[in-house]
């Protein structure tokens, strides 16, 4: 028997989870939902609808776990706990700050209906967590460190396309490997904001726009760029489609300690994720977990979860004695 | 409320457990069993008595969980289930290939008892155990890599002790960088045993000895390193004494896999531990886990679990609300 998966929107996490399904035998797409119209979409899955999101309900019986691929700014915080009413529920809230306001919502919801809503899914919040986590109760009393990149950072891309005179820009966050190598060396070293990453951005000007002034509004300005050492390079638009189309990111989770009756030894324990697509790593995880809410809600659990509080075994679709044979 | 852990068998994992202990504020050391006479061991922590393990069960009341600090080849498949008819108890054993028989022994004599026994705790089984299953969860159709050292192999050391004419010896297990570079290039490389690792070997001969004759029996030895690059370097006592009194340890976890319709991205996630003390990390490990067994024996859980099945929350002194503010 398969588990039935929902999407609830179709942007580029969504189409994600559509490639991840494809990729997990035990599982199937049965519905895509959307709340355009639902006959201007077209997905890649042969044989599945289209629906619009208010059918959602009336379609509980065909849908094992629901994923919700909207934004987290104004999406999620409504749909999720919506959802929830009807469905077991997983979504990559990503929103930090607001976390335990989210949870708490979709708790509520979640133990009202007997589902199991799983939030903050994908890498940071997600697997990133777990490897802050992990690392924290194996050596209490260390340092925590978390680069991010070499990766495409849409808010800062976005930022630089508010400048006047800039047609379209992508902004890379880089990771400065002498930090790097300075936390591995388990120094615990205290690091600043821009000794802790770069920026670059790849700009694309509108003809005849005053490149000088373009770049100095992009390095001073405040909270995207001003605490950064940034490097700005105008190209092509053709260049910009050539070089820069993919949603590449990735980063380190990196935690430093001591261990022996003075503290006499240090470890090391690094995480690290290279990832050519963002939003597909991102859909990979969400439908792995979509597997454990499954499992969780057969089991008849309900409420909201997050990563912290499900067992590894749940997310596999072996069972438990192959895993200690092949995995342990 | 503290909980309380005692440690069977007092050789490096045990020390290390102690000083974990030290380390964690929600526990403390209730007791060391040996099966020595307990009046010969000293042990570190004021005001804490050594027993002998017969005492063992008459102290049921006076110990949570118990930590089995033995050898995997002997002591554990005898004492974890013995240990597992009286208390909670959490291991490390480590070989592989009999961790299924090890999981039946436990389960069974701690569902009988109402105990919770967690087994293969370290970080190889363990650590590493857990990263290939997040890994296989989220990327299926990859490939693994588990690449070990730079560290001390005791097994290899004691091979080499035992060459006619050597009198001690150290030996490093090296992975090779041009190896982890082709892993995380993405390109999926078959890598043959000698193109992983090497061996490095710190030897000091008896006076008179044949090196050349010790060095040959060394590196064609079969099994331990007839199939690595191996190097010999022959030092004094004094010098293996000064460099080589650590045991240190690590290596690296790499899954790599591909996401899209066709598969078209690739992903390379990546575990790594870099570690001065084995036993001490390793023990680290153990005592978050013992704190898990405290929790899930408090639950009124019972029978054997490995890494796999328990929660990541468990294993944290810090409450959930916190934890999701903090590290999600």
């Amino acid at each position: 028997m398969t588990i039935r998966i929902g999407i609830l929107g179709y942007g580029n996490l969504g189409k994600g989870v559509e490639c991840a399904i494809k990729h997990n035998e035990d599982m199937e797409l049965a519905a895509v939902f959307t709340r355009r119209d639902p006959a201007g979409l077209k997905i890649q899955t042969e044989g599945v609808k289209v629906c619009s999101v208010q059918d959602a309900p009336s379609m509980k019986d065909a849908i094992d776990v629901m994923i919700l691929c909207g934004g987290s700014a104004t999406d999620l915080p409504v749909q999720t706990p919506e959802m929830a009413k009807h469905f077991h529920v997983v979504d990559s809230f990503d929103t930090h700050a607001r976390i335990p306001e989210h949870y708490a919502a979709v708790d509520a919801a979640a133990k009202e209906s007997g589902h199991v809503g799983i939030i903050s899914v994908g890498w940071d919040p997600g697997m990133f967590s777990l490897n802050r986590l992990y690392a924290n109760a194996i050596l209490p009393g260390g340092h925590d460190y978390t680069f991010w990149g070499k990766g495409v950072s849409q808010g800062h891309s976005d930022a630089i396309r508010r400048v006047a005179g800039v047609k379209d820009a992508r902004q890379y966050t880089v990771p400065v490997e002498a930090a790097l190598e300075a936390v591995r060396s388990g120094s615990s070293p205290e690091l600043t904001t821009r000794q802790k990453h770069t920026r670059e951005c790849f700009v694309v000007a509108e003809d005849g726009a005053d490149l000088a002034r373009i770049e100095k509004e992009i390095v001073t300005m405040p909270n995207y760029f001003a605490d950064y050492d940034t490097t700005v390079h105008f190209i092509s638009e053709e260049e910009l489609m050539r070089d820069h189309a993919g949603i590449p990111h990735g980063g380190f989770v990196i935690r430093t300690g001591t261990t022996g009756w003075n503290d006499e030894h240090s470890h090391v324990i690094e995480y690290r994720l290279k990832l050519d697509s963002n939003p597909e790593f991102t859909a990979s995880v969400l439908v792995a977990y979509a597997r454990a809410a499954y499992r969780l809600g057969q089991e008849g659990q309900k409420g909201c979860r997050t990563v912290f509080d499900i067992a590894p075994a749940y997310l596999s679709a072996v069972d438990g004695a192959e895993l200690r044979k092949h995995l342990l």
